[in-house]
């Protein structure tokens, strides 16, 4: 049993999952998630009970830096993207940042607390995802502005060539005002 | 809440998920499988553990027909396929076939006993599928002949242009000796 495997970043909790992708004529196939594999190189057992799809139709849509209040195992069904996390939890390591070019290879599993982005790097990328919460219409959660200058995002492509939606041109600084209560997962 | 919606078959408990997916400017956003509302629509609760992606370089690429001991929730994160399946449970509908035409904003549920398979009709397609058992190396299950006389699917690609693995090449025709005995999920 190939196990995939598990590297740790700056940000605790924050996980990078190299996959056991299996090339053919076809194209491939990979496990994208597999619970047991999982728990056995160190993941928690998240419980997901939601499965999103976002589909990114050119290079440079930029979604993010969304910090909403479940954990997410995220990973990419075809493309690339440059993921970009913040850490929003009050503590020592509020406001470290990590960043990871991700081709479908690779996953992330983010922790609740933890804002999540990521910057399209191919047209046609589709960005999958796992959260163990329900969301909600209305549901509002906290959001960091892709150009916070304390962040300072190392954005492949520049914003002002991005392709990003309304709301996340709205969203606040860094601010340790707003800083998340850590929660067991 | 709006609620995805749902269809029969002529095969038991294989139903048809139309999702809400939600286009933009920057591509779509679809809840590709979503706990509450997909009991809320009537589909069995039936506990994903494994989240596999099978990627496909071109059209014609034909997977199947696999008679895996799982559940399975399928669906595209991008692309589009021709789905095929056959009832291979013993009983009245032992070797009925459903076939449908699927793009992102359709998703099948696929109860264990019935075989499934895809034919892809564009380059790119990234298949994407929820199972509620882990796979092992080594694990042996039906499989029927894509080309099977009595199945009779009609494959818009014929499968002498198709892209087939080797596996794939070799499985038997449909055998009522072989019929699966039903499994409550
Ligand atoms: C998160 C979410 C959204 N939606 C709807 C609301 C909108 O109509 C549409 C798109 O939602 P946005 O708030 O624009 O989300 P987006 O900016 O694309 O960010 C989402 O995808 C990338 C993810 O990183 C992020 O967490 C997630 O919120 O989908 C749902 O129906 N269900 C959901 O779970
Ligand atoms: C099903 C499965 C396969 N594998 C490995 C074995 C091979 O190295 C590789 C591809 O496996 P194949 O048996 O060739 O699978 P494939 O013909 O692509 O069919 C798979 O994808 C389409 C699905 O419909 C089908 O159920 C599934 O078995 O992936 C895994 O590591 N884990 C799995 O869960």
């Amino acid at each position: 049993m190939t196990l995939p495997s598990l590297e740790t970043t700056p940000i605790p909790g924050l996980v990078v999952v190299r996959l056991d992708r299996r090339d053919d004529d076809r194209g491939f196939f990979k496990e994208n998630w597999q619970r047991e594999k999982m728990l056995a190189i160190g993941l928690p057992d998240f419980g997901p009970v939601q499965n999103n799809v976002s589909f990114n139709a050119s290079r440079g849509v930029t979604r993010g830096i969304h910090t909403e209040p479940w954990d997410k195992f995220i990973s990419l069904a075809t493309g690339r993207i440059f993921g970009a996390w913040v850490d929003m939890r009050e503590g020592e390591t509020f406001g470290t940042t990590f960043t990871l070019e991700m081709d479908t290879s690779v996953a992330v599993f983010v922790p609740r607390g933890v804002g999540n982005s990521y910057q399209v790097l191919e047209d046609g990328t589709a960005y999958t995802y796992l959260v163990n919460e329900h969301w909600r219409p209305g549901i509002a959660y906290p959001a960091l502005a892709l150009e916070d200058p304390s962040a300072a995002i190392d954005w492949p492509i520049p914003l002002s060539e991005a392709i990003i939606s309304e709301k996340d041109q709205n969203n606040p600084a860094l601010d340790p005002a707003t800083a998340i209560a850590p929660k067991k997962t």
